[in-house]
């Protein structure tokens, strides 16, 4: 279509590339901000800029950051001694947000996966293996599905050498708020397995 | 959360208040640009700043442009005699996607809105008043709403006062594909009103 400009066409097609975009809602996002004061606009593109040019992966756990080491890593009131192993940052993200967590995190950058190319060499394994020494518990978090077995798999044959270091992966159950008569059976079947004495903790941490 | 660096921080926030799209599929889409390639990234920032420098109203139809005036407006081969009124740019984006139109447009933007404070004098009244010399039809393709009505009976006023001018609005009545067993009884009543000889078509155009 001729009729809409060329800006536009263009920047929806670029929206419409992003995760849960479509063509309808670029469309709309770029009416909005063709609304917009300029300052708001250039404060998008600035933050788009930036997004590229500061943010950085922490040396030492992987994690995103401005600064090196990032703040987790710098933390001293964090425990060093445990370690909590994931797939990506948005991992750890949703870790810190539940304020459960003090131990410090590594981030996989991705999960072994031969279908795709990637090997154990592809991942920041070699650094997880050279923060072992001082570790006494190294949490799997990772998400169940080939890929994170495998990866659970060989990370549990790596790390098993340390006979020091527990391992130990989230727990599966219904969820908070969950309904029995809607869960289906394998996560019923972990809740089952996973049962709890009511006057205690089924995992002591 | 401090964890989290402050640029991915403002950026998620930034993305959040767009039309559509909530915390979590700003965040989504903040590590997904994370690792796309710089040219890419700044490929979205110019379109940004492209979309609010380069993009202007057309000082004829009031449709977003390039250049002035727009190109439906340029183009020699649309009925000038026959102007569609819109609420907003997007409208006439969804007609030209017809190919069905071959008249011109104009774009009022906006409805009449008292509660909003919004007036005729807010909208591109007068200048469709000054196009409407050439004018032998006006189609009113404004959704039917308190606004729209509201706005469509005022612009009914002003043009009746031009006796030669044949004013329409759009047929109401089942969208193509949709079933009778499913039509609210508004639109049923519509398209009962509207009905069309079936040798024949009921509007003539």
């Amino acid at each position: 279509m001729t009729s809409i400009p060329n800006v536009i066409q263009e920047l929806t097609e670029l929206l419409s590339a992003l995760p849960g975009i479509g063509k309808k809602s670029a469309q709309r996002i770029c009416f909005y901000l063709m609304d917009r004061p300029r300052e708001e606009i250039v404060r998008y593109a600035k933050g788009l800029i930036d997004l590229k040019d500061k943010i950085t992966h922490c040396p030492i756990c992987h994690f995103i950051t401005e600064e090196t080491p990032c703040a987790i890593c710098r933390d001293p009131k964090r425990d060093e001694t445990v370690l909590c192993v994931v797939e990506d940052s948005l991992d750890v993200i949703s870790i810190e947000k539940t304020a459960a967590y003090h131990g410090k995190y590594h981030v996989l950058g991705g999960l072994i996966s031969p279908l795709d190319g990637i090997g154990p060499e592809d991942l920041s394994i070699d650094q997880l293996v050279k923060r072992l020494d001082n570790v006494k518990e190294i949490i799997l978090a990772i998400n169940p599905s080939v890929e994170g077995d495998t990866t659970a798999h060989y990370l549990h044959k790596i790390i098993s050498r340390h006979q020091d270091i527990r391992m130990t992966s989230l727990a599966r159950g219904i969820p908070v708020g969950g309904d029995l008569e809607f869960t289906d059976e394998a996560t019923l079947t972990k809740a089952l397995e996973g049962r709890s004495d009511m006057n205690g903790r089924h995992h002591d941490q």
